[in-house]
């Protein structure tokens, strides 16, 4: 799904923000969708009812839907409330043109004439005109019950009342055939029951029925476990009916709800971005009955008469933000900008620094050196874990590498060490530090708690600050004057290791696999709290890493 | 974040959607704020350029608000475009009037006076009914540079420049004493650099800094890998004044961009959402600043000239609907509905059929006993594992109880086995098939490679499935002429054992993991497609399980 769908509403618009052109963009933005809007008339209305109407005049209507479309590269469209015949005329006469020209999108028209508050929406002189010029440039109309009554009697000049599923589908099928185009009739009023539902569909066998959230066959432990659901609940239908295809049913539970105000402008806008997503009729129109339905159920009270659906129920607020050219490392940034004080004790400690300078005392860099042997041994067998823990080779060859990588640093440590009169058997044989141990086991405990996620998340506060810490002292090496020693500094080569190609490809590569991670798993803001405290506490535990050699303690 | 925080704009209309109300209607549902606008003018405008605008009566701007504010209990506000001093001023008034009864939320009023095309949008005897009776009414004013300039010139009566950050500062100063309100000078305008930041913040000690996005000190490992980012970028800053505050500026990397059509707008409507959030008018600028930097980096082009922000990089879409009284098993739901046949053959399998007739061959029987024997081992042992990977003493206990229920309906497969001749000894030295060995090994390695969540879902199927079919047994024993028998069945205690309370508070407890789990975790769609496959996985397995006893094979 692309943010990158435009679509257009041609409506007018409620202030209250549950119907129209604001409902419109509200269920554009809830699927992704680009939202443009051109508005055919203005009404001060809220949840009580309709205060007031002030009608746009044809030309700026038609003067907006050219500047859409003349810039914007819409993929669907809908049409709401057109407020008079001169409107529709215009819109419609403005739509024939960009058809003319194969400029025009597929068009989903709710013919709205009532409002649920029971105001009159369109005055009388537009039906003809929608049913004449404007039906016939649509991909499907989605009349409900009262409106599919008033156009079918405008057409057909004799009453028309629809009470039944058979009623409705009598009428999708006349509306379609003098129309030319497809039909969803919603019958939201016509209740029926899920027996009634398999009696029509028995005897009209061409009939298709999909269900929404109604428990079927094999859900007797769903049935029996929602004690708050009716055992036998009443079932709503919309009947699609699309030229030269089966009819299709649409059958949900009915909802008791006041937050119904601007269903159907919602279901409409919904079934637009459907097809501007490049799905069928069919999947644009179940996808919107769902969308709709949730809308209802999960909506709470706004407002003192019928309030709005509830239209956000279909997004969730994105806690990492995405990762663009401009914008390399977003997961990275908020890791170390959420941990800022703990990261700097840990990559500017004293330890670094007196490094940097050469001046750290011996027994100190070999404490560390000999605890950091130890600490390797729980970090190799991680990395082990981490490969257990893998879905795909490049994967298990990523940790294998990393390995393979600190088998190799484990010589240099002994190599060091050798340098400084520590023989490889004290090496061996120096007891274990406390705090190695707490450190080690931690990483283990985390890899056997949780998946590779959360196992790279424990292992990339040492990655990584080892690569920051040989950054900063080459940085500031660079520097006049600087504090940072090279020349004759016993632990140059440490410096350059750390700063060097060798581990700083590591270190992009822990980048990439940080960000990648984010992206793939997109955490909710329950997992990213876990996995900044892994994070936290492996920062702190690094510190304290370098704490126990300043202090020498074990 | 509540979905029912409303918000209100005020402001022209946009129907190429990139600026005015619907910018702000994407914002606020960015913000998973309830939004609703009232229409002060519409344009005919695109990213090119603005072709027409239309005004609207101010009796009818304000009957509109009134509607608004009237029925919805909206938290904080903003206005854009007011159009002319006629409608500025109705504003004003009737604004006036709901500040008298105590009654206006706080209002962000981002003075529009020029659009980024360069269109004029609001008449000049507007200027001054902003200033004297509109801004003392809010809690924030936010010009750009221009903006700041136009309104120091029409207040002073003398011309005003701003071309530093210095000049920023005594324009905020300036225009938050004349208009009684706190002032955010946006500077897109005045590029400055880290460099002269730093030289301006040591200048002015009293002065803040909020940096978004810069590198800090202790990012060099960002700084060198991310190459696309200039080494010295440009730096663009925005500087909040408020009344016995000291300033604050906020930094941020300047961007190359032409997705800026409605940054002001955006910027504002995100204000008014933080404020209605309880943030602090600090944060609330904090995070508006943020939410329209990554609106601007993350846009694609849209039209022929400067296209809009993205307005939805915060928010991805739902996978799993909400949890409501009227949707209790929403995640249950949509395994069992997803996969439908799969698993349909599990629990109306043939052996299941038959042994509701009582015709199963006893030797069928008895194979699957001692198979399910076996795979109880895996079953218990897979559980132990999930307690290791627990994080709370409920999961801990959640998980053991299963292990002791499972013990004791290891008891009853003995005693069964009995009835039937198999003695414990045959029992334990039985074959394993290798179908038992397939689904115990499975569930051990999901255990293994993932978290207690994907464990968890590895180990429902199983216990979902057989209650499925203990209620549906039992469901079909109860019709008229049932096919199932109970009276003289040799397998009724199995049946009610599974259709039984003690299992099936097993069951419900097992539903309520589910739905807990995905409100927790809130899937990815990634992670719930791996979901999804292990479901499935287990619902073959458990399919395959009773294929073995019905075929007889190891």
């Amino acid at each position: 799904m692309s943010n990158y769908c435009a679509v257009l509403s041609i409506a007018g618009s409620d202030p209250s923000g549950g119907a129209g052109i604001q409902a419109d963009l509200k269920t554009f933005a809830a699927h992704g969708c680009y939202g443009t809007c051109v508005i055919t008339s203005l009404t001060a209305q809220n949840t009580t009812g309709v205060q007031g109407v002030h009608g746009i005049p044809p030309s700026f209507v038609g003067q907006q839907i050219r500047s859409v479309l003349d810039d914007i590269n819409v993929k669907a469209m809908k049409t709401g409330m057109l407020f008079d015949g001169a409107t529709a005329s215009e819109v419609a006469s403005i739509l024939r043109a960009y058809q003319v020209q194969g400029k025009l999108p597929p068009i989903v028209c709710d013919p709205v004439c009532v409002s649920t508050s029971g105001h009159v929406l369109l005055q009388s002189d537009a039906l003809e005109v929608l049913a004449k010029d404007l039906f016939p440039l649509t991909a499907l109309i989605t009349p409900n019950k009262s409106e599919a009554e008033l156009l079918l009697s405008s057409i057909t000049r004799s009453s028309f009342k629809i009470s039944s599923l058979e009623d409705m589908l009598t009428a999708a099928e006349t509306l379609a055939s003098q129309c030319a185009t497809a039909v969803l009739i919603k019958g939201g009023h016509i209740i029926s029951s899920a027996g009634h539902l398999k009696d029509v569909t028995e005897k009209h066998l061409h009939l298709e029925v999909v269900s929404h959230n109604l428990y079927d066959e094999n859900m007797q432990i769903l049935h029996v476990a929602d004690t708050r659901r009716a055992k036998n609940p009443e079932v709503v239908v919309d009947l699609l009916y699309q030229p030269g295809h089966a009819p299709i049913v649409f059958a949900k539970p009915r909802i008791d709800s006041t937050s119904t105000h601007g269903t159907g402008c919602t279901l409409s806008a919904a079934i637009a971005c459907g097809i501007a997503q490049g799905f069928s009729l069919k999947d644009a129109v179940a996808e919107g009955i769902q969308y709709t339905y949730f809308g209802i159920i999960t909506a709470e009270p706004i407002g003192s008469g019928y309030g709005p659906l509830n239209h956000l129920h279909s997004i969730t607020p994105t806690v990492i933000s995405k990762r663009t050219p401009s914008n390399l490392y977003p997961f990275t940034y908020y890791l170390i900008e959420q941990t800022k004080s703990h990261w700097k004790e840990y990559v500017q400690h004293d330890f670094v620094k007196q490094l940097g300078q050469g001046t750290l005392a011996k027994e100190k860099f070999v404490h560390f050196i000999v605890q950091d042997y130890h600490y390797l041994k729980y970090y190799t067998r991680s990395y082990g874990l981490l490969v257990a823990k893998s879905s795909t080779f490049p994967a298990i060859q990523s940790a294998t590498k990393i390995i393979m990588d600190v088998l190799h640093e484990i010589q240099t440590h002994r190599t060091f060490c050798e340098t400084f009169g520590v023989t490889r058997e004290d090496l061996e044989t120096a007891p274990e530090a406390t705090q190695t141990t707490a450190y080690g086991a931690y990483i283990l405990n985390i890899g056997l708690q949780g998946d590779a996620p959360k196992l790279i998340m424990a292992l990339m506060a040492c990655l990584l600050g080892y690569g920051e810490v040989g950054l900063w002292l080459k940085k500031e090496a660079a520097l006049p004057n600087s504090w940072v020693v090279l020349d004759g500094n016993p632990y140059k080569q440490w410096i350059e290791d750390y700063s060097g190609e060798v581990y700083q490809s590591a270190v992009q590569t822990g980048l990439d696999t940080l960000e990648k991670l984010a992206i793939h798993e997109l955490p909710s803001s329950n997992k990213l709290k876990e996995w900044l405290e892994i994070w936290l506490r492996c920062t702190q535990l690094e510190r304290g890493f370098w704490d126990i050699a300043m202090d020498l303690r074990w």
